[in-house]
């Protein structure tokens, strides 16, 4: 049975001046945007006056407004909101990745607790319905390892920095004007953005729920034209790629760090602001989706399935966490990594194994995930660029070169 | 809330096979294959006899079985199983593509008049989710076009020959050998099974239904080495591709046939026994899936997956046959094609428009799709060689130059 649905939407940005094009333009769909609460009182609206309201309990308190729509920037006061609505019986979809992140197990047990539910297919991975996928479509098939190229516009800046040979701040500039980077670029070129989406992803590939200072995030603001022009010498090239996979039986890992990718692998021909998801499961083998990962219609494309699958009474079921003993987060690895830098104290720090010089300031390597991870901070603000070569070692059995399966190509 | 799941399973070829290995290896899944059903009393089976029968009204007429998995490779056998199962209130799960294509109005009838569920993943495109993601997520983003590679078998067998620069034939055994074919390879080659899925694809993304010898399917079998150089020399490959896509916002058109497939399209990289689906969107643009489209434990995953969703209560809801005023299947249509034949009766017969001569025996020229279908049986019995270029024009209004949106690069 579909609900007739007023929505009450915060926010009226980029994706929620999309969600009411699409809206408007979906036939044979009973939905409707009640109200709009927006920040700036003299910004001028493309929608009449009677629409839009400063004050969040316009919305809270409608009794007739069955359904939320959280589009706002600001992570923390979007939590409020949607913590509030889910406790006060109201079903809420929401694109912010970084506020799902960072409550995550929260907003699952809110859900549970109050019987209302939460969607955010747009929160990862824009247009591709990979939340739903996981949930829906591959919660039997003992996935491996999901990853991809979760974060639009650094891919967009590393694809013009490989076709163009222009440098890193030009590519950002450009990518910046063409609407594609966070009001913050630091989300998307430090890796944060893919993580906020890969913790989204691996909750719902293996149950694990993480925190985001748990978790490796490398991003691209240091690369030259020296990494990649090194990569292209190997016939590789440099992209943003987010992973999560299974070590054994009982433990998983995920990190988002640059890597070195093959000609032959899909992630490859991943250009411009596309994303792209590869799922690998025991019986499925490798499966490929692609699509924009950014913009206003490819997101609100996605926010406008979830409105629809709650005219349905969709939820999520979070089965995967529910079904068995869950797995541990294990970050007790050991990456093969490409690492240029002159800063030689700070690889004192990184202790690294098995050091192959390449020239004066590169080498190939491999470091502990631990200490990238105590690191981090450090190493974002250096000059350091690291890519991973996605070898991957067990590091208890690390003598024994006991290297996790590769995860990547299709 | 999960239900506990009796399966009665028709059929233990590759998939069935493939589908006790998965099952036996898918904790927290609380499902059980209680009965086989299979026609060959002589043959050796990996499994304990009392697992098998060779009577169907051991599954059907059993009441603790509450749902049928059918696997059988004979359609019309597999239709009256169905039928009976949905109508005595069993779910069904299968694979059977021709099955479906050729009764799908009245099994979506059934359905509805008995409150029984059919779901059938595994039907098209193997591992990929087409279906569940055409019915759940792609409901309301006014989807334009869907194309795609549908059989692993034809692709491997134009990948090799592409690749390898073998023969048509050799590489028609080497597929065989594999496993890759249908028992009947003409069901392959010829687009036949590439039909039953489009038709099946075509349901679910525009709720039309049209009947097999309704739809154009032209193959591959008369291919030779020529063509592949022909089209290697314009930066080409040729792929078998099928597509339903809308005219506009009343008529709907979707056919089968080989066609040249640029470098920058990227079904130019869909290699081997793997299937790739385009959709394409109005907001969420155009979004690509790769996947496994055969293989045992590929399509047993999917089989899987339907399993795991019938114990969740799921059915389809054929949103957009109810949803809308319907769709009109329309062939009205004019499609630029390369061809090769020295049959001249036959091109007399086909009546082509703006013939270009490329050599002796080879044009490209624009050619009327009822004409395709009409002549259908005759050119799959001669050599005339036949892809379309993906120009597609309204043959009512051909004369304004009034070509169908081009669908196809991502």
């Amino acid at each position: 049975m579909e609900n007739q649905i007023k929505i009450g939407l915060f926010g009226f940005g980029c994706v929620g001046q999309g969600l009411y094009d699409v809206l408007t333009q979906s036939k044979g769909f009973r939905s409707e945007i009640k109200r709009i609460v927006v920040k700036d009182k003299n910004k001028k609206r493309k929608l009449p006056a009677h629409y839009f309201s400063y004050n969040k309990e316009e919305i809270l308190n409608d009794p007739e407004i069955n359904l939320i729509v959280e589009l706002i920037d600001n992570a923390d006061d979007a939590f409020e909101i949607v913590s509030r609505a889910l406790k006060s019986g109201k079903n809420v979809v929401t694109a912010n990745k970084k506020m799902i992140a960072e409550h995550f197990e929260e907003l699952v047990g809110l859900q549970n607790e109050y019987g209302t539910s939460l969607l955010y297919e747009a929160s990862s991975c824009g247009s591709i319905p990979i939340i739903r996928n996981l949930e829906e479509y591959y919660d039997n098939d003992l996935l491996k390892a999901v990853h991809g190229i979760f974060n639009g516009s650094s891919n967009y800046i590393l694809t013009k920095i490989q076709d163009e040979g222009i440098d890193y701040a030009t590519a950002l500039k450009e990518a910046q004007e063409l609407g594609f980077a966070e009001s913050n670029p630091r989300l998307d070129v430090e890796g944060f953005d893919a993580k906020y989406k890969l913790i989204i992803v691996a909750g719902h590939t293996h149950g694990v729920f993480t925190q985001p200072d748990e978790v490796l995030n490398l991003g691209i603001q240091a690369l030259t034209l020296d990494d990649v022009n090194y990569a292209k010498s190997q016939g590789k090239k440099i992209r943003l790629v987010a992973t999560t996979f299974k070590i054994d039986e009982e433990n998983v890992s995920l990190f988002v760090t640059p890597r070195l990718i093959d000609a032959d692998d899909p992630l490859y021909n991943v250009n411009r602001e596309y994303n792209a998801v590869i799922l690998e499961g025991a019986f499925s083998d490798k499966q490929l989706i692609i699509g924009k990962g950014a913009g206003s219609y490819p997101t609100a494309s996605a926010v406008l399935s979830d409105i629809s699958a709650n005219a349905y009474s969709y939820r999520y079921e979070y089965k995967k966490a529910h079904q068995r003993e869950r797995f541990t987060y294990n970050t007790n690895l050991i990456l093969e990594v490409y690492l240029r830098t002159d800063n030689r104290e700070l690889l004192q720090d990184l202790e690294l194994i098995d050091v192959v010089r390449i020239d004066e300031d590169k080498v190939m390597a491999k470091v502990h995930l631990k200490k990238l991870i105590r690191l981090r901070d450090k190493i974002s603000a250096s000059n350091l660029f690291l890519a991973s070569t996605g070898r991957i070692y067990d590091a208890e059995n690390y003598l024994l070169n006991a290297e996790i399966e590769n995860v990547g190509v299709v």
